[in-house]
């Protein structure tokens, strides 16, 4: 028996239940070259909301009446392709099918040995993002300072661990006591600032990071990137990541021209989508998969059971029922 | 005879006649190991500006009541240093004085049979300015679109001839119809906008700049980059050399926040001087001269004469009153 999650309705503000309909499909045999995948565990993002629309963007739209996709881990349980064996887990983004016949191409292979839902995240594109923006943009020494917006997410909250191995004090910015708190316990931050509560966030950020700041990982924009970026040095860097104080905006919002400071400094701001740094990928998950199995990367999720729970899982999102990433097991 | 200009007050807002004061002093012997240096030709530089405020900046201020300075070439009229010998042409940053001594350290020979005024100009920091910005932070790629704002001036018009000789096509923003001609007819740019007279930039830059802009090369900030920055295109770079609109600012001014279009484009934002790739001025110096020799690079400058004219012609940059280079001769 197999089952697909098709798009049956644009949703008109949050998604609802009637937005997916489920359809009995036939099981696929694999030709040659082909290998059978079991749907074992799938991701919902909040970004899939976006490919539900069908306004212009960066990635297609899902199409109506034709199956969802995300992220998922599968497990290969038929196979006449010599890459993969009866028993490989992989990951690969993939319809909303219980089963379905791939060729093999764009199939990564995971190691169950770790944890197949850390391929979702830490070691997915969250941990991916995490990764190659620090790496490739903050480009992080022993000794400089980090801050990070938006710490407490599942991308902010890497970046801050990885600044940490890599030997930087990091500060987060966060929204709530609750988060700031999490940051400096269990993600082991130095400082943490809850903008929420902080009336002068330049002075905050200047006395969490005395010595001023090196690297600056944006995951928000807005006001508190300009107390941010008033702080930092010489041959400062900004990775951006995100926008998120500007995502609602409908016109462009105005702030200081950053110019003056970005020339008096010679500093970088460079934005980035992890996708621009494919070819470093397997390096990537094999770093962040050595950190995992040393212990040095703590991350959340919230599993969710059943594969008819997809729809409301996707939903569950947009009323932060989820702590951490968000995954639904087959 | 000997004489000073030192700085009298540190300008608020533009710089005025009354922030430098005249001084006559004594002419200077040259111990053992010093040379006498003629000022000959005297470099005025927007830079300089930054300098005169006490702001924390990438160069220390002027100190109140001392000597201002810059790039100068001066002859060596009595030397007391076997290196130096009397006649020869050096080049340093000196103080603004009629005669002064030096013990060689930091003093560049320079061969007077090229031209003396180049080596402030292409073959000095104005052409090292204009080669290093755009390669190591444009890096440009043959058929690529670059624009230069500031493109009439000493840094602007050889960066525009660089991209020119690299294969890019080469869009310059300047402020006068006559600033406009000679970047078509002098320089070779293939586009030239007047900024003054053009009601809409963006949309100019669109029309001048039909596949996008790769690169900007940016010496003003402001409106002005704006436009052409909403004209860029995904991986852009933008290499800040100056902002020439805020120098004489009071306070912040404000923009668009730009962070969301660097994001969208994964575009890069680089602010520079000239001294953070010092160790590439021989190699740049070889290229540019080589350049220069083969006729490849023409560059514009504008000779005043005498030392009590070092102030105006300084401040007259600020009214664009220069064309090219911005050169005192003693």
């Amino acid at each position: 028996m197999n089952k697909v999650i098709l798009l049956a309705n644009r949703p008109v503000g949050k998604p609802a239940a009637s937005d997916f309909k489920f359809e009995d499909i036939v099981m696929p045999s694999p030709k040659d070259g082909e290998v059978l995948l079991k749907t074992t565990y799938v991701s919902v993002d909040p970004y899939l909301r976006g490919r539900m629309s069908d306004a212009k963007s960066y990635v297609a739209p899902f199409e109506l009446n034709k199956p969802m996709s995300s992220a998922i881990i599968a497990e290969v349980t038929e196979s006449e392709n010599p890459d993969f064996k009866v028993g490989d887990y992989i990951t690969a983004g993939l319809e909303w099918k219980l089963f379905q016949t791939s060729n093999g191409k764009g199939l990564s292979k995971v190691d169950p040995s770790v944890s197949l839902t850390a391929y979702l995240g830490a070691l997915g594109m969250t941990g991916l993002t995490a990764l190659m923006g620090l790496q490739e943009i903050g480009k992080p020494k022993s000794g400089e300072t980090l801050v990070v917006s938006g710490a407490a997410g599942a991308v902010g909250s890497i970046v801050g661990q990885i600044g940490k191995i890599m030997g930087c004090r990091v500060i987060g910015i966060a929204g709530s006591d609750e988060k700031v708190a999490a940051l400096k316990s269990k993600f082991g931050f130095d400082e943490a600032i809850n903008y929420k509560t902080t009336e002068n966030m330049q002075e905050a950020v200047a006395a969490a990071a005395p010595d001023g700041v090196d690297i600056y990982f944006d995951n928000v924009g807005g006001d508190i990137s300009d107390a941010v970026i008033f702080n930092m040095n010489k041959y400062g860097r900004i990775a951006i990541c995100g926008t998120i104080s500007s995502y609602n905006d409908t016109e462009a919002s105005k702030g200081p021209r950053l110019q003056p400071y970005i020339l008096k400094n010679s500093m970088l701001m460079q934005g980035f989508i992890v996708s621009n740094y494919a070819n470093k990928f397997p390096e990537g998950v094999k770093q962040l998969s050595a950190w995992l199995k040393a212990g040095k990367l703590q991350y959340s999720e919230t599993i969710v059971n059943g594969f008819d729970q997809i729809p409301q899982a996707f939903m569950d999102l947009f009323e932060g029922k989820n702590d951490g990433k968000m995954v639904v097991k087959i």
